[in-house]
């Protein structure tokens, strides 16, 4: 604040000081995603970032891209030029039906709103929903990215806890049961049934079932959020919430995964009073989504069997994930522990406990290896010890030279505490695969789900497990 | 309801009666903006629409449109399909920093935050701001769009009128008297000062100067919306509001006047510790803008000298309002009068009292001609008898067939009430140029301005001018 620039937004006047009683309630609660923090390392050439939630949009042929903005500017410039309407191209609206039918649904395009990205879909949501105090359940941990949204609308966020079935039904009864007592009710479930973000499990079919028919038999609304749901890469795909049952369920995903988040969007479904509303809440917010980025998809599911592509991609990810799959049987201690995606983008991996990820961080960037620590998928500072680890968005070669140094600061904290409290390190590069190893893919299920263990939740079960076999 | 289909969101069960409870507070206030209603009619190619807020994006040639997507693609395929972070590209923000500085400021990249859009701008200060309750000052009319999105704020909204010379500094120097005797203070005045949206007016430089001062006595934030700052169709150039004193001053612009509202990129610029909620904000509203958009606009802007096509624009919109003007004064009765605007792409029509706009939307868009209702920018149901109408998004031809058609209606409607009320009905196709006739530019300032006269307000008394004229 040295020398006069009265011309300068940095001036000593602009402290913080002079806007704080001018700033509303929700920005005391209003926090950042560690997502957005880390967003601006992926720009970093030197940072190998498992961070993102980012799709490879590497394999997508400039020249196609190309050749597909040629015939947009050839059929529609001046309307790819233009605002369009807050409810979406009626192309890119019929193109969403044919994404949902893929995955079993079948949908009206007068039920289908794009939105500027599946984060707007969350935001609107909350929007039409939420007042502050309100209730949201969520699973535990929750989309990293969902959690300042909840936050900004000042919502209460009770989360259920994950094994590696998906959400435990049986502790959301016993949360409704409670909240019953209490005389509350949620205003809605938020879950990402399928290969979770961040949690990197799936929700099995029974408790997709159970989950459809508590809504139903409460007349409580689900927002199924599914992005990931195209990018299977082992096992059978189970039925959305949406198509089990679409009474009560907000449905939610996005063409950020299968096709490019630089075009910023994604869609919501919902019954025709609620999608009104939608529509209102999304005009205030953004008019509409950027008409560019609407034609380009229209033109692109016109060109090509978009199907092949996301089998394309499907084959790149499933090896990324092995890779890293190996790499982090051979880089973490034996302490550590994670999860065995089925599909979508990420794992979530847990450290010793007397490890805190957000401070590891630091040292880890210090090292060019990123992650989203833990804690940004809890509202209640949980998750200390986990990470959200991305292998969509990395080559192999990154994910083993990353998951390599991600080992070396892991090891130097195991190392640094053994020090301190006197405890022999555990031996490096040393996996543990079999039954108390990295957490394997869910057995085959025959009957109705066994209720879990008390306790097994994601987050910790799995590395006490390990801790104690 | 007819029928059994369980599967469909269209089903009884589904009706408004069931969510009425779950929807938050806000929807009850939450409105349509008149103008996302008529969005949808730009698409209806029968329909001559002065309705949109739209410039003229078939100037853009397609063959540069494929040339530039073709460059991104060459050297930012993967970056354009990918995640940006959620402050934008540095890139944009520096083209940013260019497009003010053509308009005489000097702002830093890093006090830039790009938006989706103008209209995200708007939502996030509101975002960042209002309580439910909290105080906004704002033009009488206002930006019609801005409308809903205090609104879904749950914000009390005092509108001051305009002359003119823009806003009122005298009623808004009342008004701040008044909140302050009720120990009130508003948290920001909206204001569009140059070529205002619906008004067609432009705040004259002594009254800026007057408002940034008051702003700096009351530490009061100004949002300044300046869209159309760049399109000035005479008289010389203004400073903005943040060119005289940006201390006080939250900045919003848009590429959507000079480029393409299609790309969905607007900005704002605000001191440091309120930028940082600013982009909190955005984040959770919606991670980050199209990178696809701001791709392009960065190839854009190194392609080609942006001024020329600028002016290339006005050029094209000064002919069209000055088409607009001469369809006025022909086709409408000599109870109409309508704005001068020295640019920007709207004047503001007010009719004889007893003629509803919103009424008379529907009977002209049965004679295909489209416009936005002046109650759409009030709060308080006032402009019922006014429009405003878009010059830049029609053809010349347009222009002259639409205003026809719409000076029909009106026609209609006066003969209508003169039937009723048993008074002559006026002429058809007469103007009245002149002193009372429509209003024109303002005349030259070379002094302190004159206090307006009481009730000289935009809507109304050029209209009560003409009748007792």
């Amino acid at each position: 604040m040295n020398g006069r620039e009265p011309r300068s937004p940095r001036s000593a006047a602009h402290e913080i000081e002079r806007y704080a009683a001018l700033f509303a309630d929700r920005t005391t609660v209003m926090k950042s995603s560690a997502m957005r923090d880390l967003m601006a390392l992926t720009a970093r050439d030197d940072v190998i970032s498992f961070s993102g939630g980012l799709p490879d949009t590497s394999t997508f042929a400039p020249g196609f891209f190309t050749e597909l903005m040629g015939r947009v500017a050839a059929a529609s410039c001046a309307k790819a030029l233009q605002y369009g309407p807050t409810e979406g191209l009626e192309s890119v609206r019929e193109r969403i039906t044919e994404v949902m039918a893929a995955e079993g649904m079948e949908v009206d395009a007068d039920a289908v709103l794009p939105t500027s990205g599946g984060q707007q879909a969350i935001d609107l949501v909350c929007k039409i929903l939420l007042n502050p105090g309100d209730i949201v359940i969520a699973e535990a941990p929750t989309y990293p990215g969902a959690v300042p949204t909840f936050c900004s609308y000042e919502a209460e966020v009770i989360q259920v806890t994950m094994d590696r079935d998906g959400m435990r039904i049986d502790e959301l009864r016993e949360t409704l049961a409670r909240l019953d007592r209490e005389g509350r009710r949620p205003k809605f479930i938020y879950t990402i049934p399928s290969f979770h973000n961040p949690g990197g499990v799936t929700m099995s079919l029974e408790r997709r079932q159970e989950l459809v028919q508590i809504a139903g038999e409460r007349e409580l609304l689900i927002l199924e959020d599914n992005p990931y749901g195209m990018l299977r890469y082992e096992g059978d795909p189970l039925p959305t919430l949406y198509s089990l049952d679409p009474e009560f369920v907000l449905y939610t995903s996005t063409f950020s995964k299968i096709l490019s988040p630089g075009v910023r969007l994604g869609w919501l479904v919902a019954p025709p009073p609620v999608l009104a509303k939608l529509v209102l809440g999304k005009g205030s917010s953004d008019l509409c989504s950027a008409s560019i980025s609407q034609f380009f998809i229209a033109e692109y599911f016109a060109s090509v069997n978009w199907l092949d592509y996301v089998r394309s991609l499907t084959e790149i990810y499933r090896r990324r994930r092995d890779v890293m799959l190996d790499a982090l049987a051979e880089h973490l201690p034996r302490e550590a522990s994670w999860t065995h995606p089925q599909g979508g983008l990420f794992l979530w991996a847990t450290l010793p406990e007397y490890i805190d990820t957000t401070d590891l961080l630091a040292r880890a960037i210090q090292e060019r290896v990123a992650f989203v620590p833990g804690r940004a998928a809890y509202v209640d500072g949980r998750g200390g010890s986990s990470m959200r680890l991305n292998f969509s968005g990395v080559t192999e070669d990154e994910i083993r030279e990353g998951v390599r140094r991600l080992g070396e600061v892991v090891h130097e904290q195991v190392a640094m505490y053994s020090t301190l409290s006197g405890l022999t390190p555990s031996p490096r590069h040393q996996s543990e695969p079999g039954a108390g190893g990295p957490a394997g893919p869910p057995a085959p299920r025959t009957g109705p789900a066994a209720p879990p263990a008390a306790g097994e939740d994601l987050a910790q079960v799995l590395h006490l497990k390990r801790k104690h076999a």
